[in-house]
């Protein structure tokens, strides 16, 4: 314990002036002298800009459920965004001479929100400290994903997917997985995550606003010209998603669990990333909502059946069912995109990035149970591990 | 039960294909060559459509407030929103050959979040498939509502409501009204209507966003000359009732009640929807700011003597108290515009809406009866007949 | 009680009245002819107005956390926030003739939220219609305060203050100071402030809304081509105090607080207002982030050790540790910018800024005193006081 909070000591400010030192080396950076227009169009994605930081946060109250582990959930989504953020734009910066605009900004809040979906596979079992060090570990494997997804010629064409299907979802599902896989903490199974009302409350919060918001993350980084459409069909298969998740999980379940529920209505905003501008506007809408309804059913599904099977196949606790929603959501908009654009580029696109982020993924949960030791199953889901309570003595 | 299951799937599912079969058949909606101007100034609605989303979210979290049904409110809310919101852009499309813009999207979430509005009055007792349902049966109202809003040269004039006191609130509270009336559920009456602290903290929550966005709703269909007064009377409007329902709960009741107050603090705003633009830019300020004191302290009132006599008098509960916050803010709004206008073409509009509204909600009112059967007493308001919950056993 | 009340309704319709009676003799306020250009940069800035109005709100429930005292910190928000909003709208349109557009509108909810964020060092120790009456006196407070710092000269140079370290947090910090320190309600020191987990959930959402939403309150008032630079570096201020709050808090206490840990993750956020603009543009993202490590440090640890001992010292209790983010934070905006613009102007405005305020406000506290009469200890920090419940009788 002690010696784990030495090296998260350590750690934190190694890394903070690992890349205080290098970063002030490098030069250039902001564009001082941009002209007008530029900056107007710049200014515009202000807005979209704290959306999807406004996303990062609801995603914390997305997986606040459980009620012994609620302030866990908040600070380590809080600890992975800003290690992730920060190392990510280090790599921009240093690496890429990337110049600092709202762009850029915007993809490294989305390289953060990408590891906050990620940690709902493995969340509550492990260190605090470890949030933030994964985020430093994964900015590289996010970068690397964002880079071959933009140098896919020789996959004989390019990824489509400007709503980040692949490069958020599939990537946050399977890296979260990879790390699970070597994580291999078996006491999660016999975790009960018993909740409250108002956990759950908080649930219904942030999937509403999640859904609201989405339009913002998907159309961040368009061009003008392309901002009604993909609002459009973002709207059109979140609608989707909320029939049919509801209309699956009632007749399945005969009720509806909120758990599900509140996952699956994202699926059609997941499965639209890729598709997103791809459909003939003629019936783009329409086509969009047919995917959405076809995405949360799926999802749905998924978290009732799915589930239980691959957990238990692949021996981890999925926490937060992530799977169920990034990765099939992904999967269906990447084969929906293939078969509208009539190519497989997507879909071997995919495929690879399963492979390296699974990969990478695993190598660091190795590096993650080395440096994390032994998390005790009292310690896991527990609020009572991290933090100071100060409640009425006469009150649980 | 399941007969009702059977008919919500096939309802459901017949609506979403009718819909998608009919609108592939439609033709030329998305404007891909419009000039780079147009395109601008709709982007520039991209925030205000989502702004209104959000409100419509924190419409449910305004209704939270009842202790054993809190996760139904949510549900209710997305599925009568998703059902609204797909029927309406269908007939925009299909009927009236829209172009998908912002603006059309803009006015397809208008048309959802006075649906959610409408069902407070009826909330909690009809079975859950039934708010999908009804947000297909109530595009059609709306849409007729509004197009008759904007022929109104047959009653000498046409209506001015830039921010929606006819359109939105009173068209939300006397179809609510005309449903409840044909429902019959006195069962109702017996409701104590529980609350707990964080219950009604959550309406704190929603009542403040739902202030601070409002005036993205009022201006959202404006053009940019007019956005400034619009964002301003809007608030002004705001602090208003603010002040004045703060000023009546106290002086009438000695202390606040909190589901008082946190409805009538929105008065102002519901009632500066039709004066919003028409006052002297002089002392539009300071205008709005006597119309919200008016509006705060004439609702709150109404929660007060009104509701409890409206109550009795219609046989029916007005279970969120819809028409003493958008009922009466509404006519306050429509006579403070006739006033200041100097005619009474908006009072005219205003009450043809209101017979409309309560008529047509009276016919689905009896659709509902009819299609729903019998709900129970234990089944209303109550999360219990929905959905699967996860508590600790030793816990309620 | 009675005559408070009798008072309170009083001062309430004699502050509205005079408001509307001398605004209504004042003139042109509103720019009908504006020209397209500057409409548009108008309009750009809506955004940001109820961004800032959604972050106000937010303070409400930063400071939700008293398990007893919920929904009296969210009334006490809203009146001190309408008092003040319209009192300095009155005061720049009467006297100073400003025009009505997004940035007069932004000034004043900027006044507004400065006044919520100072009541946190003495909420819940005046009687709840004192909140709107402390709004009316303190909006010329805060006028000649921001009247003073663009008037400068005198003191050899202007200040550089463009994200409010100094006219918002440090005004809103010793204000608060001046007003708890002649109110002397030492009874406040007895008030276990039990909270409950879902009361310090709120605040955690209130928290990391904060934080998401800052930029647009630090850019608020900027021209296009400062707001790259002003988001990048408030949200690179604010990794920093995510991450060293989280360090200081774990390395000296072994758990983390988590009203320490949701205060002082906004240091960063706080302490980067002055200094906002002011780095080299070669290494500006990154002297934010050592900004932001050096503020939640120091701010966390103020929590820790100051607090204690400045209460004990002054004799009075800073309820929400306002001084610890706002003060201390404000501070090291100040002499960070003074460092790096290589002029001491700042600190010597600050101190002035500072004595203005703590005598100002302790007058205004010498008010507060003589007009509430005595608050007994268990209306203090106490919802029963101000509001009616409806709970469960089986139930606490």
């Amino acid at each position: 314990m002690n010696v784990g909070r030495k090296i998260m000591l350590g750690v934190t400010l190694a890394s903070a002036f690992m890349v205080l030192i290098i970063a002030m080396g490098s030069s250039g950076f902001v564009s001082a002298d941009a002209p007008i227009d530029g900056i107007l169009e710049d200014n515009f994605k202000f807005g979209k800009n704290l959306a999807v930081w406004f996303m990062l946060m609801m995603v914390a109250f997305l997986m606040i459920f459980i009620k012994k582990y609620e302030w866990g959930v908040a600070l380590a989504v809080l600890l992975s965004a800003a290690g992730s953020f920060v190392a990510y734009l280090a790599i921009q910066d240093f690496y890429f001479d990337q110049a600092w605009d709202q762009t850029l900004m915007i993809r490294a809040v989305i390289c953060a929100i990408t590891l906050v979906i990620a940690i709902g596979v493995f969340l509550g079992t492990v260190k605090m400290w470890q949030y933030l060090f994964v985020g430093l570990l994964f900015a590289p494997v996010y970068a690397f994903v964002e880079w071959f997804m933009g140098s896919t010629e020789v996959l004989g064409g390019f990824a489509v997917d400007p709503g980040g299907s692949i490069l958020v979802h599939m990537c946050a599902a399977y890296f979260g997985l990879g790390v699970a896989l070597t994580l291999r903490r078996k006491e999660a199974f016999n975790e009960p995550q018993h909740t409250t009302t108002h956990s759950v409350s908080f649930v219904w919060l942030a999937a509403m606003i999640l859904w609201v918001l989405w339009p913002a993350f998907v159309t961040s980084l368009l061009g003008p010209a392309d901002i009604a459409m993909g609002t459009m069909t973002c709207y059109m298969a979140g609608i989707g998603s909320v029939i049919s998740a509801y209309v699956v999980c009632t007749v399945v379940q005969k009720k509806v669990n909120p758990l599900i529920y509140t996952y699956a209505m994202l699926a059609g905003p997941v499965a639209i990333g890729a598709p997103l501008l791809s459909m003939d506007a003629e019936w783009a809408p329409w086509g969009a909502l047919a995917l959405g309804l076809i995405a949360g059913a799926i999802s749905a599904i998924s978290f009732i059946y799915l589930q239980p099977r691959l957990c238990k196949a692949l021996g981890i606790v999925d926490v937060m069912g992530v799977h169920n929603l990034h990765g099939i959501g992904g999967w269906i908009g990447v084969f929906a995109s293939a078969l509208i654009i009539g190519s497989f580029t997507n879909v071997a696109v995919a495929i690879a990035v399963v492979a390296i982020t699974l990969a990478l993924g695993a190598v660091i949960g190795i590096v993650l149970r080395l440096t994390g030791g032994k998390v005790s199953e009292e310690q896991m889901f527990s609020d009572d591990a991290d933090f100071i309570k100060n409640e009425a003595p006469s009150e649980s």
